[in-house]
């Protein structure tokens, strides 16, 4: 049975309150959470804070007792199944039975396979009624935490490859010339999605060529991504700027090189070796251990060659792609793949999304299997 | 003063009639016709015929009496400045006037210098009362005979440059394979373009890799545009597929080789010599040669050599971008332009629009100059 007109409009209120935690709440997912009562009233609203501060849910009512009311037989609308487990903060579920709401309207469903339910289960034990929304709400509040869903469910981050280009597919001339392609409001786009990133990453050739902070510095952000550089030989220079941008600065590597690392710990980098048997960084490897560090989406930023090499094992998710309403010609590609024999051996994509961004033109796309997550 | 709501409904009824007669009426304008009374009575509708026949206020006036109405002080909508000279058919105007018409709305003036507002001033010495369309509808019947504008006011065609290409600017992989990047739906939407042009250019290297016909197929049309193939050296092969399909197919050249150009006309196909002082097609030269034998729209589809020249000598009002969601990594480009030394020597230009056909996502750009047209 579909939800209610009323709760249909309050969960997509308490997305918008989510949306609005983006670039705070990492790792933890960004959830929102209005309680109310089902005549219209609206109680209180709340959005989960940094990690090991409140959750959404206790920021609702914490928002409604502030104001004085009486939440015994209130409705929480709440965009992921509450918490049922002592973290770094104790069980949602227990908070909202406290408080005497009645009922509970959620989003989507937890995502661990373990502990799936738990919430609702618990909230259920102790008679509160439990109602799950239908497909499309819980597909926008899946998009919301797709990294979350990514890292928690596969083990690894969901993998965003940002690239700017030329309309003939050039991310900078043959000398590399590549400031600006793309105008100003694009690249301001572009700072918005590394916020929504736990790390940002990059190669050692776009650290050597180009020396980005890659920090967001283009839109406001409570929380700075971490910067990750594949670098299988260790040839980040230990004055790079990426180093002491703010936050954590990780160097992963295939080198044994242990003066090479020391330089760079010295400089503040973390140096981290996954090496494959070719002797260079092994992908999986690194982003099974950033999976591990809590980052949930990974913004790419790289060159043709790293972008060519994660495509080609299949480890990208999403291409955000900026497309300048330019012709360059010869110059650097966008990709190092093939060359191919046939055509069946490129890779197949899927436009998600197409959008005018000042000048350029914005373009989103994912893998069948991504699409299908 | 704005025209009524009356008379832009009318005037776009005549635009979509106009559309309807695409493909059919070239050298001639697309010009579409509604007459009626101002009390929201429509008497007749007509648009533009084959070149030679009928124009579409006289398809409309005859529609009208095909139905016994009487049309005295009846109002007539016309999307393009009736005309006012003996032509291949007698004067618009005079018609017009003959049957009884009262008032006329134009959506967009006559475009040729020496004989603009000519129409409309014979209109009025009949008594006639005539009203100009605003602003915005004069840029939808501009936009429907951009072409045929071009033609006249600056004796060329309107000259748009067709390419399919994957995300990161690949028309063909390395050895040439090219079929098909683009799904099903774009090349019938190519095959529309097609259709509206008066000719479909390519260059030899397309002849030789590809042998296409380029003939309009997939889409109905009355007329086929004619074909055209830049070939300096007359490499085109007689049995080359473009030749007999079906409409005329020019070769142009800058060869002297008369046992050539025998060989390509007993095939039939019509050789003209247009060299320039470097040995090579001289590119203004075959437009304006195109323009005199009245094509209003060009429809380019070639390789990266012919694009690039074209592209780099100014010649191109329109891209018409064909974006596969693929990646191709190694392969050829869409235009050979440069290398440039900086950003700023690329060529710059503007999105117009961008959709979705089938899989993939066409993309329309003009030069700020064309835009500006």
């Amino acid at each position: 049975m579909p939800i209610s007109p009323l709760d249909r409009s309050r969960l997509l209120e308490a997305l918008a309150l989510a949306e609005g935690s983006i670039g705070l709440t990492d790792p933890n997912p960004r959830v929102g959470c209005v309680v109310g009562h089902e005549d219209g009233r609206v109680l209180g609203r709340g959005a989960t804070q940094r990690a090991g501060e409140a959750h959404a849910e206790v920021m609702a009512l914490r928002d409604a007792a502030a104001a004085g009311h009486d939440l015994r037989g209130a409705t929480a609308w709440v965009t992921l199944e509450p918490c049922a487990h002592h973290g770094r903060t104790p069980p949602c579920c227990d908070a909202l039975v406290a408080a005497g709401i009645a009922r509970v309207v959620v989003a989507l469903g937890d995502p661990f396979p373990q502990v799936a339910g738990a919430g609702i289960a618990r909230l259920r034990a102790a008679g509160v009624a439990v109602e799950m929304a239908d497909a499309e709400v819980a597909e926008a509040a899946r998009e919301l935490n797709i990294g979350f869903l990514s890292r928690v469910q596969r083990g690894r981050p969901w993998v965003r490859m940002k690239i700017a280009a030329s309309l003939d597919g050039r991310t900078a001339l043959a000398n590399g010339a590549s400031q600006w392609i793309t105008g100003p409001e694009a690249r301001a786009d572009g700072h918005a999605w590394r916020r929504r990133a736990g790390c940002v990453l990059t190669g050692i050739g776009t650290v050597l060529d180009d020396d980005p902070r890659l920090d967001v510095r283009l839109v406001p952000t409570a929380l700075q991504p971490m910067r990750a550089v594949l670098d299988s030989r260790l040839r980040t220079p230990p004055g790079a700027r990426l180093i002491p941008a703010p936050g954590r600065c990780l160097v992963y590597t295939a080198s044994d090189d242990e003066g090479a690392a020391q330089a760079l710990r010295a400089a503040g980098a973390e140096v981290r070796r996954h090496a494959d048997p070719h002797g260079r960084v092994d992908l999986p490897a690194v982003l099974a251990d950033l999976a591990g560090q809590g980052v949930n989406e990974l913004h790419v930023e790289a060159g043709a060659g790293l972008n060519g090499a994660m495509l080609a094992a299949g480890l990208v998710d999403e291409l955000l792609v900026y497309a300048a309403p330019l012709l360059l010609g010869e110059g650097r590609g966008m990709a190092a793949l093939g060359p191919f024999e046939t055509l069946a051996q490129g890779l197949r994509w899927h436009y998600v999304d197409a959008q005018r961004i000042g000048p350029d033109l914005r373009l989103r796309l994912r893998t069948e299997s991504a699409a299908a997550m």
